[in-house]
């Protein structure tokens, strides 16, 4: 009897947003099936499975945890506000360190409602870093600092490129702080790929995300991340960028898609599988 | 009798966008009742009630024409669209010359459906700019490139940023091609004030837009720009960075929005004329 032929490349991670339709067990028994190895996981339903419980589940099923979304939301002016987020952060790397993965992915957070101070904002965020680097690094668990794309700079994430991320990364070791490139939210920027290189110079590349840009974007801007393939971002020219920069970790496909959602969610790994492999492959070297 | 005691500042001028609903007669006598001394027009309201009637009744009010919006969409690939693209290039220069105005705005354009390669499109941009510069210098006409939002870079503008409009603008001499500085697309950036800096520097300042940034963003994100005051933009900083920049021109104020265009178009232009009084006055000097 020979091995089953898995259909998905070794590289390839599945972010559990992109099927958030299918419960943990049914995403980590249609990722075996489909040969899929890697999961980037979400603290809500993690948490509503058990921390632990699923652990054992993707640890069972030989699947490794390429990142936990999310921490961050950093950017809270009042004390009160800001001593809960720090403490969830805290909560949200031990259990980054309970799955097993060696990186949470944070968004720092938008502005604070009448507040029109994004320099301001992103000081604070640097601030929490402070707070929180060397308490993830005693439990084994790095930051990546993701940029989101600057449409979420009000209300979602005051940091808007690689650059910003990468200099509120550096004043810290690479081991504990570095960016998730993910190409929904940097494919616009003419300086990306040279922040890509900066941070692959610093070991700072911790994590790497597909989505592609499809147009009309939906109300709210957040659930119309479209398919590899469907859209206006050149994906191979995104993995050869981060392959020159010496990355090498997983390539994780993270969608928000209400379209998606509304399918059968095997099929839609399924589908993401053979997108990966017909416009995101790159040729072994 | 004295003289009306206008309640608009001198350096307010009202993009035609912001109240559409107003038929042009409207718009004009409406400006002339709230002392608004400045509009910005766009081509198709002026081709339809007739350039040359446009240009006699916007004269004969005393209004100045502050910016024609708008130019551009110079990205196609096919020879034919491009040489259209062109043509109609040349048609609204002729068309600002008319309105006696000095300053066509010019949006890039977006991708061409299929294509993925930014940095050609951005490329296509700079050869027209070539055969188009010299044809509005000939007809006192200098050509102010904006870039927009990078929400925008698939399906409307690859010029994305104020350093890539500068770019692209400064091949050719300052009178000929500079910016558009709208506070819509360029708040998020952390690198816009060194560039209208250096903008300012090289005289390249030719137009300055406001609008605020409301969220959540429309389906399509086309017709969200705040009423200033509503969002997240500190209007007076970039009225400031302007100043610093040696910008005196005119202020534009450049709305797109479902909700005002629903609204009596006169109220709105009264509220527009408070609201800059309110949010994006700066001290004189």
């Amino acid at each position: 009897m020979t091995a089953p032929d898995p259909r998905a490349p070794a590289d390839l991670s599945v972010n559990q947003m992109t099927v958030r339709q299918l419960a943990l067990p049914e995403l980590v028994t249609a990722c075996a099936e489909l040969g899929v190895r890697g999961v980037g996981l979400w603290r809500e339903p993690v948490r509503a499975y058990g921390v632990e419980a699923a652990a054992a589940l993707v640890r069972a099923a030989g699947l490794g945890v390429t990142t936990l979304c999310r921490g961050g939301f950093l950017t809270a002016t009042d004390p009160a506000e800001r001593a809960r987020a720090l403490a969830d952060n805290r909560e949200a790397v031990d259990e980054a360190a309970a799955l097993g993965t060696a990186t949470l992915v944070l968004v720092s957070g938008g502005l604070p409602p009448g507040d029109r101070d994004l320099a301001a904002a992103r000081a604070r965020v640097a601030d929490a870093l402070a707070e929180l680097a060397p308490y993830a690094a005693d439990r084994g668990v790095r930051l990546a600092i993701e940029p989101l794309h600057p449409m979420y700079a009000a209300d979602r994430c005051v940091v808007s490129t690689l650059d910003q991320a990468l200099d509120l990364a550096e004043p810290f070791p690479a081991g504990q702080v570095g960016v998730c490139v993910d190409t929904y939210h940097v494919w616009w920027d003419d300086r990306a790929p040279a922040a890509v290189a900066r941070a692959g110079d610093t070991g700072r590349l911790h994590a790497f995300q597909l989505a592609d840009w499809t147009t009309p974007l939906p109300h709210g801007v957040l659930t119309g991340r479209g398919q590899l393939g469907d859209g206006a971002v050149d994906l191979r020219h995104w993995r050869r960028l981060m392959a020159a920069a010496g990355y090498t970790g997983p390539v994780e496909v993270e969608l928000f898609n209400e379209e998606l959602w509304a399918r059968d969610g095997r099929e839609v790994l399924a589908e993401t599988v053979d997108r990966y492999l017909a416009h995101a492959r790159t040729p072994a070297r």
